[in-house]
C-alpha cells in the first residue's frame, strides 16, 4: 500500500456504468505524485490514508467487475 | 486511477485481432508522462479524463480477452 | 521482489473490514521511496526485508480477498 | 498501453521452456526507459509500436501460461 | 520484460513457507534500480538476464501460490 493525503475530490458525470457510485478522492503521495482512489470510508480533505492499487483494489468490490485500480483501505491514525 | 488530459489519438492498422475496435487516445498525465488508453466514452482532445490501468482495464471487456491495459473510465467534470 | 528496510509502523482504526488484522510496516526501499507492507513475520524496525507487490501479495491470504498489495515475504540474512 | 520504438532484438538460448518461441524486441519508450516485449506482428527496427504490459500481456497467449509481461499489440500508423 | 544484470544473491532464513526454495538474485536494471528475482535457471553474477514481473511471475509456479513477483525467464545471449 502507499500512504498519501487526501487533497480533493473529482466528479465525473460522463462515466462508464460499471464505475461504482461513491467518492473518488484525489490523493497525493509522499513522492508528490497524485492518484484518484475510490473511498468507501468517507475520508475528508487533509486526512492521511492507505491506498491499495491494481487488481487487488477491484477485487474488493463484490459481485461486480469494477474498473477501479485504487482503493482507500484505511485512514491512518494520527500519532499522539 | 490517474487523471490526465487527452492530447491526441493513435491509429494502428497492423494490430492483433484481439485488440478491440475503438478509439485509442493518447493521454498526458500530470507528471508529464504519456500513455495510450482505450476510450469507450467518445472523449475529445483537451478533455480531462480518469484512466484505470492494468488487468482491471482488460476486465471491463466482456466475453473477450482484450490485450488492453489502460481504459478511460470517466471524463472529469469541469469545475464551475 | 524489492529489498527495503523497516522504518516504522502505521496504525489504522478506521479501515475496511476486509483488511486483515496484523502489522502494517512502513518500508523504505533503496531508491528512497516508501511503501506500507503487511508483515506476517514479526519484523522489527531497522530489519532488512523482501517485499512482494501486487495481486501476488493478496494471493497469499487464504480464503479471503484481502485488499493488500504489498507483503513481506522474508527477512534478509545479515551478511557475516 | 505505452508507445515506443523498436531499437533491437534480444536472443536467449538459456531460457524457461514456458517462454514462447518468437521475437523478443527491445523497445524504447518516450521517457527513455526500455523494455523487452514479445512481438507477434513481425515488427522491425525503428517501427513505432503499442505495448501492453502486465498479466494482460500473458493473457493473450491461449492454452499456455506464458511468463510474458509485455506484448506488442499494434504498430502505429505513420502520420501522413 | 526488463533486461538487467545479476549483481548478487540474497539469503533469507526467516521467510514465509510459501516462498519457494531456490535462488533469489539481485538484478540491476538499466535505469540503475534494483530488484530481487527468483532464478530457476542457475544464473551467475554478471550474467545479463530477462526478468518478468507481477502476477505473471507467480503464475509460472505450478500447483502452488508462490508469493513471487519477479522471475528470471531467460539469460541473454552475448552478442558475438
Amino acid at each position: 500500500m502507499i500512504k498519501g493525503r487526501v487533497i480533493g475530490r473529482v466528479w465525473s458525470t460522463k462515466r462508464l456504468e460499471a464505475l461504482p457510485q461513491g467518492a473518488l478522492l484525489e490523493v497525493e503521495v509522499e513522492s508528490g505524485s497524485r492518484l484518484i482512489a475510490f473511498d468507501p470510508l468517507g475520508c475528508g480533505e487533509g486526512e492521511e490514508v492507505l491506498v491499495t492499487q491494481g487488481s487487488v483494489a477491484a477485487g474488493w468490490f463484490e459481485g461486480v467487475r469494477a474498473p477501479v485500480d485504487a482503493l482507500i483501505v484505511g485512514s491512518i491514525d494520527e500519532s499522539g
